[in-house]
């Protein structure tokens, strides 16, 4: 048992929490450009803060886009495994910026929760590491195991950076397995591992009719609307039955098993509660499978954007030049997403109206992956999160992605360990993120203890 | 042959366009708030100018809108005829902005066209009776006729206030005849008139999803995302003959006969001129009519305009809690617009999926009208257009709306002559509108002689 670095945590907590709250200040907002410096300023703020706690090497790695962080601590001797931490420093944009109850970016400790964008997703999560470091290092001197840490500023935009320096720096980044801190548990006191993440292809489509915007009046009836062509386009992309109907869509799908389909249908995970959190009338999705199914084992289509013509206050009669959507689908395994980008946008311009013309690009994509559960380190992870969170861990897939795990799987021949402490409702990429703070201690206890037991 | 009013026109052409440019430059767009003052300076100019060029009792009536302009001059004596003169001094917003070659505030003169905001649509065309008036008190000391000046400020937003104030001022309105100067000539040289408008009819829908955007990847596959849901519903309200699908729309359309179809195939106008106009790829339209027949003679239904959510630049994996459009109607003489608002939102609301919410409202609307083109007062519009522009006008029905011809008629019964100097390609509600100058002096000239010969 690791006394002095669980002892140590316990002691520094407040100043832990004051800590993660500065580095929740830097406004990293990777998707919009004016905010380029404050991913510089991130990186560096990382690089001085792992330095401090007495990592090595830590530098600023440029990339063609966001730097990426990278610091080691590799004195545990060749007999201890090295384990190779993973996190991202960027954020999603904070609009609709009026629903948020408090500064996003002036993150606010309301009852159990902190709020504030990045608390969860991921800087709150991924500073659980650093502070799990510090704790060994302030206290012995030293990490019962090897450490390389790889912190990246593309998570949110799907950067083709990541994949690129993983690729280039292989020898460096090599490790026995890696730990991502990306992912929710299922409940306060109920943790989960991921086993399974979905893959994500996301593209952007344009139509456009006439040469500029017409009056509805002069030429309303004898002009093909964009909104209307894009409307039909889109609508037609998913039957009655919520299957998505681009053609191949569904080729290289590994069918869930029955013994898979038992172990999602053992995770506590209600209806009403899916209609409870989220305030829609009813469910919706693909017959056939359940809602937990639909949200983690099953691909999707969704058009995350919409736009066309008058947007303002009261009317305008005009028939819009252009119209144009941005539409992401979630894929499972063995999916390659860059071919349903490929299969999507070619399906899109067949299915346009010839009065119409179609522009379609690709802005970011990612596979999903699959982790064996069955391996030491997956073992070791539920034990600790047992013994911290007082249940044993749920093995779920989620829904979201974390690409850089399907990277690590082929690059560098390694499983992730997903130590997951966010929960289903933090609000990520919404107005309102959060993390609960019982979460964010008890991840610092159960990664030290992890940390120890892999040592073993 | 008013020659001296014809020759002051001549001579005063310079300081006719400087002043036009002057009025032009008063953003008065009615539909943005922020544009109040503006409609109240615009008004106070034309009061101040009314009064400067002779008129009498020149008047701004303040409504719970936009005010409304009055002036008139009534020593013509009780045998000659009462003109009322309609206009509207409200503009279209500008957006996009980025598409204008010139300020759209800054009129400017480019070739034979003058560039800017309401050149065309409609204080250009406004203004041309305003220097009518002018040629003769300046020339005589009196008019021809006896003339009431009616030009509102809510035309482009369909403010219900000029009806209210026509009905509550009937007798200060009462006349024998309307001039309106708000429609197009078929090209240059070639001029019409209008004794056709459609109506209008303008909603705005909102669905709703879920009570906030959700992360894409965790709730992706199980709500009724509310794009799609939209998408779905604005898709299916035309079928694949480009025919409306709303219960009941087309219950109360006259019938084109034989005898339109013919007039209306008279017009020159080619389906080749109307591709190179608009830049489409290709026309379309309900099945069964012309091109001229869809955009003048046929009701229609347009999405003016899409949103929903993440519209920046790059890639948000949102699953956004809104979407919205607004949705308009032309329509042909007998369909009563209220009505047809009324259909269209039950409508939207019974085909919506029962896992999102919708709400709509009625934002404008106005009746379509016919007019008898054998009147005295037509018979003399086509003499003096004839004789000013050089080729007997064609009669034609127009696709846009003028909803006071419909109240003239029904609250004053009198028809209104619609003397058009506009041009198709004016690019009305659009970047560069503009005004085709020898419109602008041909057409004082043509109204001059018009006046004169109605009061013989």
């Amino acid at each position: 048992m690791p006394t002095e670095a669980l002892k140590y945590a316990q002691l520094h907590r407040d100043r832990f929490l004051l800590e993660l709250k500065e580095l929740l200040e830097i406004p990293s907002i990777s998707a919009l450009p004016e905010h380029k410096p404050d991913m510089q300023r991130t990186a560096q703020w990382l690089v001085d803060h792992f330095t401090a706690l007495g990592l090595k090497h830590a530098k600023i790695n440029p990339t063609p886009g966001h730097p990426i962080v990278t610091a080691d601590w590799l004195e545990a001797g060749p007999d201890k495994p090295t384990v190779l931490i993973y996190g991202h420093y960027d954020v999603q944009p904070v609009d609709p910026i009026e629903l948020w109850h408090s500064d996003p970016f002036r993150a606010e400790v309301r009852g159990d929760y902190l709020f504030g964008r990045g608390t969860s997703d991921d800087k709150g999560q991924m500073f659980i590491h650093a502070k799990v470091l510090e704790t060994y290092l302030k206290t012995s001197g030293k990490l019962p195991v090897n450490v390389k840490l790889i912190i990246e500023g593309e998570e949110e935009v799907g950067g083709p950076n990541l994949d690129a320096f993983i690729i280039a720096n292989k020898d460096y980044l090599k490790a026995d397995v890696a730990v991502i801190s990306d992912t929710s548990m299922i409940k306060p006191g109920q943790p989960s591992i991921v086993y399974g993440l979905r893959g994500l292809c996301y593209i952007q489509v344009e139509v456009t009719g006439p040469n500029r915007d017409l009056h509805s009046g002069q030429y309303g009836g004898a002009v093909y609307n964009p909104i209307q062509a894009l409307s039909e386009m889109l609508a037609s992309l998913k039957d009655s039955n919520g299957h998505v109907t681009v053609p191949g869509f569904y080729d290289k799908v590994i069918a869930l098993d029955e013994a898979e389909r038992a172990r999602i249908a053992a995770i506590p995970y209600t209806e009403e509660g899916f209609l409870q959190e989220t305030g829609v009338p009813g469910v919706w999705g693909e017959a056939g499978y359940t809602v937990r199914e639909r949200v983690t084992a099953r691909p999707t289509l969704e058009i995350n954007g919409i736009w066309g013509g008058f947007q303002g206050e009261g009317p305008k009669t005009v028939l819009p030049a252009k119209a144009g959507a941005k539409i992401s689908c979630r894929l499972v395994a063995n999916q390659d997403h860059y071919e349903i980008a490929d299969i999507l946008q070619k399906h899109l311009k067949q299915i346009a109206p010839p009065e119409v013309t179609v522009e379609t690009k690709r802005l970011h994509g990612g596979h999903g992956a699959l982790i064996d559960v069955t391996s030491k380190y997956m073992q070791a992870a539920a034990r600790v999160l047992e013994e911290t969170f007082g249940n044993p861990p749920v093995y779920e897939r989620e829904g979201g992605s974390i690409p850089v795990v399907a990277t690590f799987q082929t690059e560098l021949g390694i499983d992730s360990v997903m130590l997951g402490y966010g929960l289903p409702d933090d609000n990520l990429h919404s107005p309102d993120e959060r993390f609960y703070l019982p979460n964010f201690y008890g991840g610092i206890d159960a990664t030290i203890k992890f940390l120890s037991e892999i040592a073993k």
